[in-house]
């Protein structure tokens, strides 16, 4: 089937059905000129919005795209999850080139339903398309988070303690374990540790409510550029300095030992590749006892990974004691 | 200058400083991983968003770049007008083509802050990312609207006057004349009317807010299908038949006069030209009389076209008294 045979109508009445159900913040839905949303009348709504295109961002012959629909919707869903608060509703428009199959478009809403079944959240609404060019995802997401609670980037201050909410490097890892040519090599288990990490993240939102209410997170951002970019512009946006001690970097032993057989650095996948979405960001020291003890209860991770100084920069405290500033080299468009 | 040249986070940088500054409802804008926004605790949260593609939605030969980016934030202001809100907050995605001129952005961004100052509403975040296909700009607006008043498509009932808040077919024509020959044949005061009836519409914020506090307004679309499509889709949520009188729709002198000098059809413009922007709906027959006086008394149109009726369909009565029946003819991405 292609799109010409259903149009632009049948086109949305065939996604919405790969949809979970709305729930009661969804007051009216996909089919009015905008949908209306109910929030708490205590919240802040939290706005954040993440461009995805073909050829730049994913490629099919690294992503499947029930995969895709997942991870569109996991970059936005971790945004909301960096500023501490609760996923609601979500906008997803896309542009699409007449060619495309249908049958692709139902894998991305399978993804986008399963990601949205997981987190709480529902698609509301949306627009769909033509385009000459490569498949265009928009996506924006609504959250909520109680007045003044947001994690922002700007409170870190020197003697608080860096934190990493789970393993990180797994994205860039799994990407390069994709395009090589030694995935027989590899363990099945630490196959599918390789893939999920690139293909499937999960955003850490649970972990920023706890972080949210504690009161103690001094400074927040999720993992999308890359370690040394986020760290970055919390360091920036506060006015401190950084160090990170590389031993104490979480890397999956599946990342580790693939970087091995590869010939890559792990550390480097940690500090530059993204797409992690795990978060990072700063405690205060006196904070740290009673989270690390909410975050075991609930199956959680928080690796102390260093800590905030005077001064500016990233520093990293390399094993063999070497001292190294880290730059900000995540992924810049329009750059190469 | 190229975008080589300054890279994303410098054209970030230069983009923002071409928009308003924010108000109090922005509690942190761009800038940190979502924007934080502050809502009336008594009201419903409104999300729409339209996505423009060059070559399909625009083309640089008929419409400036400043004008593009008043256009690009007018879809979306239309849809909040349609339903009754406040327009609050938008986010901006860009994907660019890497040879693309810095100085468009510039003045697609100025037209982006000039809608935004006439209509009080605030850019709070974006993406920007590259694309190897046509530059494509996806905009999610939020508004705010009291809780239960929103105008939907709904809830029109036989006996139910219908309306439309000002002169209709001017983008059509406007499009029309841009692509004619004979642009010097047609006075400059017309000329004005076409263009700016194309290149920048004025949403019916103003008229939408006085609809949904009458409570007498019993549905509303705004017009950017065309009036055939948007009164279907009303007859069609409402489960209602409506007629209209070809004789009553406003359509403006310099849209005629375009007419006759191109041999076309000025009610064709008026039905199924769309990207009016003007809201068209069902009144209650005991409002009409206040709402006209609270709309002449602000400046505001409000014309009487037709009357809702058992049954369903669009019927157009024609001036020579036969009726046709008028189809939901607007833009279907995917059928041609």
């Amino acid at each position: 089937m292609n799109l010409r045979d259903i149009g632009e109508f049948g086109l949305i009445d065939r996604l919405r059905g790969k949809l979970n159900p709305a729930d009661e913040t969804v007051v009216v839905g996909i089919g009015d000129d905008a949908a209306v949303a109910a929030y708490h009348p205590a919240s802040h709504v939290l706005i954040t919005t993440d461009m995805l295109v073909e050829g730049v961002h994913f490629r099919e012959d690294t992503i499947d795209y029930r995969s895709l629909g997942w991870k569109s919707l996991a970059a936005s869903l971790s945004d909301i999850a960096a500023m501490g608060g609760i996923p609601r509703h979500a906008v997803v428009s896309l542009a699409i080139p007449p060619a495309f199959a249908v049958a692709k478009l139902d894998l991305l809403y399978e993804g986008i339903g399963q990601i949205c079944e997981a987190y709480h959240t529902h698609v509301i609404g949306g627009d769909i398309v033509k385009t000459e060019g490569p498949l265009v995802i928009s996506v924006t997401l609504t959250g909520e988070v109680e007045q003044g609670r947001a994690l922002l980037r700007s409170g870190a201050q020197a003697g608080d303690l860096v934190f990493v909410t789970g393993p990180i490097g797994g994205s860039a890892a799994g990407l390069s374990f994709l395009q090589s040519h030694q995935q027989s090599l590899v363990h099945p288990d630490e196959q599918s540790v390789l893939l999920n990490s690139h293909q499937r993240p999960q955003p850490q939102v649970e972990a920023g409510r706890i972080l949210s209410q504690s009161g103690g997170c001094t400074s927040c951002n999720d993992i999308s550029d890359g370690l040394a970019s986020e760290l970055n512009e919390i360091a920036i946006a506060s006015g401190v300095g950084i160090v990170v001690e590389e031993e104490r970097l979480p890397i999956a032993p599946a990342v580790r030992n693939f970087a091995r057989l590869a010939e890559r650095n792990s550390t480097d996948w940690a500090l530059y590749g993204g797409e992690d979405y795990q978060l990072t960001g700063t405690l205060s020291p006196l904070a740290y006892g009673s989270l690390v003890n909410q975050f075991l209860m609930r199956g959680l991770e928080l690796h102390l990974i260093g800590r905030v100084t005077e001064g500016q920069g990233v520093i990293l405290r390399c094993r063999d004691g070497e001292e190294q500033r880290l730059q900000a080299r995540g992924y810049n468009h329009f750059a190469e």
